[in-house]
């Protein structure tokens, strides 16, 4: 039988999502915790990997298991898990679901602010300087969407080849006199892309390069054209839909 | 000479902002770093004290010193004070300045979701659980906005007589599908008066009173019939204007 899990991170203390050696991860934690409460090594399969510092509100794995779940499996894993990874929920669903090959759009969201360092933003957004102007950063989102290839937004040690996808929206809404996000929603993301997006829109803010030359950074192909890759800790993975 | 320092801190690890004996304080830590960058003892005066766990986006104070300050002095004190409290800017002001007396309007904010527990969230904001109307606790914050004796939100061990305060405004905004800040602007606030405030709109959220309800609990003048204290650790001061 198939279960659904819908898990939330904080990836602050974590070395990203996926098991490797000797490295504490979320996917570590949580196969842990899974085996444990049920008896058996249980093995899951998330919708994607998130890289070490990047949180989830609601990241979406399966796992196997060949009996159905006690009630409380949600409250007893949550005892077991520490307290920066909690489950959301635990359902059954068909067989055939697959948490990583069914997902059809992912939205990611980056928080970032603009100014002084302020020490309780700095829990869980990114200083983006002085002088920034963000409306320009908001005019320079309408021109991702769409269906392009974005390798000039995908980190270069990537063994990914089909580098189109595509962006259904993306824009900048403000939380606060110097507080924002990013949100950007789209059928898949590649390795970086969000955190380079997000530099290349620090560098308009900047007026290091004006909106509309996010069209010609994204037809050159070129990661070194596009911006920097941002810091993981203002990036969280929202939603996962299939 | 009188100076207007800025400063912004995280709460967390300090037991409020306001010296005691043998606790680290957010005065304690500015005023040592003050006197080791200006080589003489420097006590500050802050707009208010802020309690354990509360942080600032802005707080203002002031101190006097009889010399001119150097231009680095700013960047100095981010060097000697811990990462969780930074020195915003110094400014030279006249003498009759007074941060505490002549503060004539505060702000702040109380950052709050709904649902299941979101580690990320609870780096900043207080989950106040599940089956909340927030639109109900919209509609209640109409009704603290005037000028109200408000000691049906004050706590009880305070020492201060009058407790008429004017609130110019009180709103909540979504920041996020469940994530949501309260804003409240007024002259002046008793002791734990927003933590009680946002504890009363938390029952009016889980319909436990209705919205208009608030206006009774003012008229009351009692502590015991509004709501319970939220925790310090969703509340910012956010500005104070003189």
């Amino acid at each position: 039988m198939r279960y659904i899990l819908k898990v939330s991170y904080c990836g602050e203390n974590y070395s990203g999502f996926q098991i490797q050696n000797n490295k504490t991860t979320i996917q570590l934690e949580l196969e842990k915790a899974l085996s444990e409460a049920l008896k058996e090594d249980i093995k899951i399969v998330a919708s994607g990997r998130t890289d070490a510092g990047v949180s989830a509100i609601e990241q979406v794995c399966h796992f196997d298991i060949d009996k159905a779940l006690d009630k409380n499996i949600v409250g007893y894993l949550n005892v077991l898990l520490p307290e920066d990874i909690r489950v959301l929920s635990i359902e059954h669903t068909s067989d055939d679901f697959h948490a990583r090959y069914l997902a059809k759009q992912k939205t990611y969201e980056y928080y970032f602010y603009v100014g002084n360092c302020i020490p309780v933003y700095e829990r869980f957004a990114v200083n983006i300087g002085y002088n920034i102007d963000v409306t320009k950063m908001q005019e320079a989102c309408k021109y991702l969407v769409g269906e392009y290839d974005f390798t000039s937004f995908c980190a270069s040690n990537t063994s990914v080849q089909d580098k189109v996808r595509t962006i259904y929206d993306a824009s900048i809404s403000q939380i606060d006199d110097n507080l924002y996000k990013l949100v950007i929603i789209g059928n898949g993301f590649l390795y970086n892309m969000v955190r380079i997006v997000m530099g290349t829109l620090v560098d308009i803010g900047l007026n290091k390069i004006s909106p509309k030359e996010i069209v010609e950074i994204i037809n050159s192909k070129n990661r070194a054209k596009a911006g920097k890759t941002m810091p993981a800790n203002g990036l969280y993975l929202k939603k996962v839909i299939y």
